[in-house]
């Protein structure tokens, strides 16, 4: 017998259970610990997109518990639409099934791996199997599955199906068993927090081992799921448009117009002419040759870019801003939204933040936040296209220190929404390099970039201004009394200067012939919103601004007045009167003002 | 209708084909540039594979022709035993079959996707069907396919089949076609001078659009195919000892000691005692828990490694150095293999070189050469195990500057062989985190770190010992003259003094009382081989040490010595003469030897 024939009895097909099962690494199922994280991932991913699709607020419940045997049971429940009894078992006994693959659209799900990945996982861990429950509707009962994964054929291996009652009349619930460690809880925690800034309209309560916590919304509108487009002309591949000829049984002109996004009447008659081609020709009789003279044609003719708004849901300036703010109390934080742009023919999105200061580590790198498609990656930093784009950017340009990333206490946050995010593995922890899209973030960086220098320079300038007022000051005390000293005078009341020096508010109360003068001076650079209590016996009567209202006490009268007073403008009140009593201004902090009450 | 129903239509069969043609960037098909590396890579990688398979030294011919579309041809034909013509439509046109995911041995491929992905990646892009020769032996004709992928079932499509004469007795040639860009060169080159370095058995011949070029073997001996051998019980999941158990007709006690590797009859004892069960019950009759008992016993108990030497083949020492140190000339290179361990029941060796001064660039990050079962690592370097293993040794403590990864005139090179590389992706870019393998590599590197330090601080030693000498000896003639002044004799002859404070070799020649001496004294730390050819009218008779041969030339007799003499020892003849004529020796590097011919 020849070798090769030999050989050839070694040659079988391998089922993509099978493949992952061995490779399981490549799913973000390298250790017990990253195992649960990616479970609990893939379980809220499917429960968010669920939600999303029905437009119900989800509320997402997950508990982890220790069981007696040592290993752990992770159990997610949602309140989205339920799926019916007969996808059940595929759902979550299939490698490669879902409803999302086919579908241009923003979702957290595109593969349709990440739940059953878990249930394989759990199998091959434990051996035990993977129990769901999911009802549709109030007026069905709730189906209960026991299930697993024959990896030799990837088919659904169902052990158990009974109809039970249920407390929720909507919704999915999972729970699967394997060996995992509480060390996972950290980045667990980190993980649902990541989660909830940009899902901001869900609900998670989670029990660890008998622990409690909530993520509260903070916003009760859902956003508006992404709908499905037809694919963009741009970058579609020869053997895409080829399969979608072959299928069509449509006129070349029309199968442009309906299977194509941004494609109407006169760019389909556009790329026709280009192509040097009859619209009336029957699209699936197309030779190769014409074929590829049409996508050419396709490539060169002007389409508008895909309507991004429809099929993508970024997250939105204001919530990445408040989300991030909450966090982190920052001193400076802006945040860019990008306009559309298109890789091989698929929508995306970037926007970023940038924040400084405040309760940020002064010390060490900066702290990166990644999203794609509403979810955090929390594994392979050092591999994703945000990474390396944000180590792209020349952050000295822009008053940051930088050792390949921005050091000090600066945070980036990159959220990638894109119809196919293009993850370096299964896993999806990290974004592959992607010329287009590693564009975007830089541009939007150096944006924001500009900002925070802007923020920074200014910081700089007022703390240098600071300085030299500061020594200007000390000093001022001195030459009063020398030259007091010198011209025979009383020392004279230098705290007015210091204050216009030090560009602060200055207010001071005087008695000028018989008459008592309160006087305002915004030397700062922003409009000032003071209250003035001023208590003597003066009845503040002929006030040439009359106080917005006063009350007499037994002979003492407070007047009061609620003052706005624009930078480097003066307010000024006069009335008859003798003084004595107190001056108290409130509204600014003390540090920032002078208050001097020359009755005192 | 329920929602869920509404969703539930959505929801299907995703074939693995659409997957990846989907995420092609996750095989290594990112652009076209990348295209051709990697399409290249997987069918060399199959060639070497089936040639180390059929024991025949690999003969590899790649031709890369721009169409005159403006496509690229590749092709890829190799000496191979070939595939059997009923396998043909399924080793090409399937992804997911292959013979090497079942083995446990080591194999350059392991997933049954490679080459059929570049099909896919062909047909997607170019529309254009791959064609395929082989032919399996001499007596029989060659096959020749062309044939696609059909995505929507990753079944096969042979577009034609037919028998015909063939140049080669046996062997495979693929020839695809798709858009790329002569940019692919300088990595293709770089990709086959790698892959000729840790294949040193193998010929490539390379033809690039005209240019042609060849990495010929420098051995002749085809390394031993690794043997499949059976799992190791260390690290076994507890799903696979299940399905193991369950497909077993045998008793647990004979299940143990046939389906594993390294369990005889009194391993095979021991666990069945630590686990408490009975050898004598059928395996395929146990329950979960009593296959779980017999799981932690199977770890508890103390097996010997798998056979590491018989299911892997690395490189070794010796082959990677000579691979090394043909390209970079260096000043110093060690390298190290490591003894084999395991990972999750998978067998692997490290074996890694340090290489410094030479050729290597003095100025930047260190050269790092990434190797997997042979096959040079190209891409991801930042996302690898291997460079994050490097960078975490502590390379300043053995006098090399480090920043993340040591900089400096540094080469490094790691190859892990196993049973089962844990890639992060399918395109087999980047080993992923093991701890196990990490720990290997960090020890390999440490202790070549230790050579190197060695050598380093011996070139620092000798360079400080060598300044002071030299300054000691620039001195010496004044100190010589000046005492010749004050004693009132002629100035000494000082070279041989700084012959031996320089370290140096002297030989010395001189008339003594009618005698002629030569002296070799060694001050060098290394033995010393002269020869040397004293010319005069003396014929040398009588000499205390003769001379090997002499010959008279019209009155000038040349006597030749060839001298061994051990460091810091001397070697002494003398015959009777009158000297004259001239003293030569020859052996050394003039610049570490002295001569003083005192007949001159």
């Amino acid at each position: 017998m020849v070798l090769a024939e030999e050989l050839a009895k070694q040659q079988k097909s391998i089922s993509v259970a099978e493949f992952f099962e061995k490779n399981k690494h490549l799913l973000g199922f390298d250790s017990p610990v990253r195992g649960l994280i990616t479970t609990l991932k893939e379980a809220i991913d499917n429960a968010l997109d669920a939600c999303e699709e029905a437009g119900v607020l989800p509320d997402i419940l997950v508990i982890i518990k220790k069981t007696p045997s040592g290993s752990f049971t992770i159990t997610v429940e949602d309140n989205g639409p339920g799926i019916i009894p007969e996808q059940v078992p595929f759902v979550f006994g299939k490698l490669l099934y879902g409803s999302r693959f086919h579908q241009v659209r923003q979702s957290r799900g595109q593969q349709g791996i990440g739940i059953s990945a878990a249930v394989l996982y759990a199998q091959l861990t434990s051996g035990v199997p993977a129990m769901v429950i999911s009802r549709t509707g109030a007026k069905t009962k709730a189906h209960r599955f026991t299930l697993m994964i024959k990896t030799q054929t990837n088919e659904p291996d169902v052990l158990s199906h009974e109809e039970i009652d249920w407390s929720l009349p909507h919704g999915t619930r999972i729970e699967l068993e394997f060996e995992s460690s509480m060390s996972a809880k950290k980045r667990l925690l980190e993980y649902l927090k990541y989660t909830s800034i940009v899902n901001p309209h869900a609900r998670f309560r989670i029990e660890i081992d008998g622990e409690s916590a909530t993520f509260e919304r903070v916003s009760g509108e859902v956003p508006p799921c992404p709908q499905s487009i037809k694919p963009h002309p741009y970058g579609i591949e020869f053997g895409i448009l080829k399969r979608m000829a072959a299928a069509s049984e449509m006129t070349v002109d029309l199968f442009l117009q309906e299977e194509f996004s941004r494609v109407g009447k006169k760019t389909a008659a556009e790329i026709l002419a280009h192509a040097g081609m009859k619209g009336s020709l029957k699209a699936s009789r197309l030779e190769p040759g014409d074929l590829k003279k049409l996508l050419t044609a396709m490539q060169e003719v002007k389409i508008p870019a895909p309507p991004a708004s429809s099929c993508l849901s970024p997250i939105g300036e204001d919530l990445i801003l408040s989300g991030i703010e909450k966090e982190f109390a920052l001193d400076f934080v802006k945040s860019r939204s990008r306009a559309p742009g298109v890789f091989s023919g698929h929508s995306f999105v970037v926007e970023a933040a940038i924040g400084y200061g405040g309760r940020l580590e002064a010390e060490g790198t900066a702290r990166i936040l990644r999203f794609a498609n509403r979810v955090p990656l929390l594994y392979q930093q050092g591999a994703c296209a945000i990474t390396q784009s944000i180590a792209a950017v020349n952050w000295k340009g822009y008053g940051i220190a930088q050792s390949g990333l921005p050091v000090g206490p600066v945070l980036i946050l990159v959220h990638i929404a894109s119809t196919n995010v293009p993850f370096t593995s299964e896993s999806k922890d990290a974004v592959a390099s992607i010329p287009e899209i590693e564009k975007e973030i830089v541009l939007a960086l150096q944006e924001l970039g500009r900002d925070l220098k802007a923020f920074l320079s200014r910081r700089d300038r007022n703390r240098i201004a600071e300085d030299r007022a500061r020594a200007v000051c000390a000093i001022i005390p001195d030459i009063a009394r020398k030259v007091s000293e010198i011209v025979e005078k009383p020392v004279p009341e230098t705290a007015a200067i210091e204050g216009r020096i030090m560009r602060r508010v200055v207010v001071k109360r005087e008695l000028l012939d018989g008459k008592v003068q309160i006087r305002i001076d915004n030397h700062t650079t922003k409009p000032v919103e003071l209250t003035l209590y001023d208590i003597s016996p003066d009845t503040g009567e002929g006030a040439t601004v009359a106080p917005d209202f006063s009350s007499d006490l037994d002979g003492e009268v407070t007047k009061c007045w609620r003052v706005v007073v624009e930078p480097a403008s003066s307010w000024v009140t006069l009335y008859p009167g003798a003084g004595g009593g107190s001056l108290t201004v409130q509204g600014m902090d003390e540090s920032k003002m002078v208050v001097m009450d020359c009755e005192e």
